[in-house]
């Protein structure tokens, strides 16, 4: 029996009617309708010969357990943003649920290899500013030491919002154990950018999440009366900011995955009337190969002291935060290919920009791809974030086949 | 008797001593330290023969008779910014102090023409935003209506905080009476800036007053995630902006006096991990040639449109404040030039940035010129404003001497 796509999405139509309202999604996690959507998709389960539990960070696990123990994972999360969309996340979950009655129906309730479906704890870090939460404590590379402090912003702690969940922080490593003997995981989501769209592709393989480098920068210049200062005196800090804001858009270009993002800008004292003394920038920069980032972060750095000695500024650099690239698994890929060619016809590999719980999951050492179906416009996040339906339908029916493929490839292997 | 210019610095000594604290002068108009430093300046007036009164508006005019009704004014003002310097403002107020007391002696009390010296009310604007109160006033440029709601950052309205100090807000209009014969008027300042400083020079002439172009541009772009979004695609309202920040430098540098500034960037969104979807700006063009002001603005203008275009945005413009600039007396510049040569060897003609009570005198018809000294580092506004002893000696001497000549310029028109 193929998968039945037309359920899929008419189970992410319902889970919308049962959680957005007017601004869009509201499943936040560790909130009341983050947890309505749980037992929503809970209840779904019940005629499935499966076994379902939480696991010690709050994921949702569901297993259909098969003839070997090897394992095969499908998964993303239920969680959104506020006011998100319908897709981000949910489409996964749902159509990794359709995926696994498609198995369990064909297989008479016993595959070859045991399928588990998984909902993460937290991906989007909407609450609490620590996204990738429940993927981490999954792969060990979460620390609990630095979200311990974390607070929402009516000031709850971290620690009492995930007791409310029936989760101890203390134990949110002990999701590790969930690992077993996991031989693959696959992650179907919406591309939430235009390269897709602009393509005229339905569906694109994923290589990998980029890496990220992520730096507030700060040019110091001199404070001074917009009336009285020559042009040729002034030490204008905003003037190397602009600067920079322009020269890392040539050094992102030289490759052409890569991007270099500069989101916030703020001018002191930022007013009408005086030159600009200081101006603390950010800068996000992102590329797959982990030596292109590494040349794009020398070269913004080079040009930002370059253009704080033209303005006779000074310039200082802080990390905000980084991580590595993680690429995909080879042979995951060419059968995600495989899988979007038989059911679109051709698809376009891209490496993802945005972090997926997927990258965690490779960092456990677990071979990983994902699969992207276009975004409309390229937008997320948003209530209008949307794909249309026959670019889902194709969606559902090659991670399908994706999974069968990975399934005949665990199997072998 | 020549000024004995010491006793202008010991007075200012003294009002520093009365009126500072540890952040600097304190001086707010329409607050009491204020009116202690008037008070203070009354006191000083108790050996002249002069009269003394508060205009409608709250300047405070002390008047010398002379033979004549003609009268030359010399004047400035006693209010401060918060944490102010000693000398802006306080230094015109009581060099012509020092100038009234010697002509005084020099008459015996009647000089051949009448002599005012004037500190006006609330040069600044810094407790109600609204600068160049009581010379407005004086002047009639100042329409009530604009400013009676205005209210400090406790919620007094200026009308109340008049009031506290007898001023009734209906009748400010009156202060034009003061006008009568008034055949001239002399101020001298600081220059707040780093010209004359650069130049090596105590004293400069100043022209006039640039004319103010004030604007707000916001660039509508499209906010966009910095990790999905290709380089190519990006509506980025940050870059057409910064583009704006770079170019206004070359239009204004093509006039000698012209400056250009980009005060205050925000940024919207304004997160690391967004395309900034909307820049708001603010622009400060200024210039003493209405003809270059206004091709200055078209040019920045044209530019804005044309970066917006290139980026992929739209731009908007809208008008902060404006006013036109005001040239200076060429007689008095000459008398000025002439004064600031005998006592200093040579001197520098300049035009103002900043604005001054002058500006709003010369808009009332009266024949007016400023005399500027060096500012250190072109600090004003701040507690470490100054200037070198031995030049403000010459500048009190200066000022003398060119209101000596004003006197006979003016008792042989």
């Amino acid at each position: 029996m193929p998968v039945d796509a037309r359920k899929t999405i008419s189970d992410l139509q319902e889970l919308r009617a049962l959680t957005a309202d007017d601004h869009g999604a509201q499943r936040i996690a560790w909130t009341p309708t983050w947890l309505k959507a749980r037992a929503w998709f809970q209840n779904k389960l019940a005629k499935l010969p499966v076994e379902h539990h939480l696991d010690a960070a709050g994921n949702s696990w569901t297993t259909l357990p098969g003839k070997s123990e090897m394992t095969l994972i499908l998964g993303s999360h239920l969680d959104s943003v506020p006011n998100g969309g319908w897709l981000d996340g949910a489409l996964g979950v749902l159509a990794a649920f359709e995926v696994l009655r498609a198995v369990a129906e064909d297989f008479h309730g016993k595959p070859p290899i045991t399928i588990r479906l998984v909902d993460w704890a937290d991906e989007e870090g909407a609450r609490f500013g620590r996204s990738l939460f429940g993927s981490s404590a999954f792969a060990g590379t979460h620390s609990i030491q630095a979200d311990r402090g974390r607070t929402d912003r009516d000031g709850i702690h971290l620690e009492d919002a995930l007791r409310q969940c029936q989760i101890d922080v203390e134990r949110i490593g002990d999701a590790a154990i969930e690992r077993g003997q996991a031989g693959a995981y696959l992650e179907l989501h919406i591309e939430q950018g235009p390269v897709l769209e602009g393509m005229k592709l339905p569906l694109g393989v994923v290589l990998g999440t980029k890496g990220v480098e992520r730096h507030a920068i700060t040019f110091h210049g001199q404070e001074a009366h917009s009336g009285s200062t020559p042009m040729s005196v002034r030490r204008d800090a905003l003037a190397a900011a602009a600067k920079l804001a322009l020269e890392i858009r040539p050094i992102a270009r030289k490759h052409p995955d890569a991007v270099a993002t500069m989101g916030s800008v703020k001018t002191f004292p930022g007013i009408v009337t005086a030159v600009v003394g200081r101006c603390e920038a950010t800068l996000d920069m992102r590329d797959l190969d982990a030596g292109v980032l590494a040349s794009m972060l020398a070269e913004a750095r080079a040009a930002s002291e370059r253009f704080a000695a033209e303005e006779g500024c000074t310039v200082e650099w802080s990390r905000i935060w980084s991580i590595e690239p993680i690429p995909f698994n080879p042979q995951l890929i060419e059968l995600c290919e495989q899988s979007v060619q038989e059911i679109a016809g051709s698809g376009h590999k891209l490496p993802s920009g945005p972090l997926h719980d997927a990258a965690e999951v490779a960092r456990a050492g677990i071979p990983v791809v994902m699969m992207f179906t276009q975004s409309l416009a390229g937008l997320s996040h948003n209530p209008a974030e949307n794909t249309r339906i026959e670019h889902l339908e194709l969606a559902v029916e090659a991670f399908d086949r994706l999974a069968r493929k990975t399934m005949q490839w665990l199997t072998c292997a």
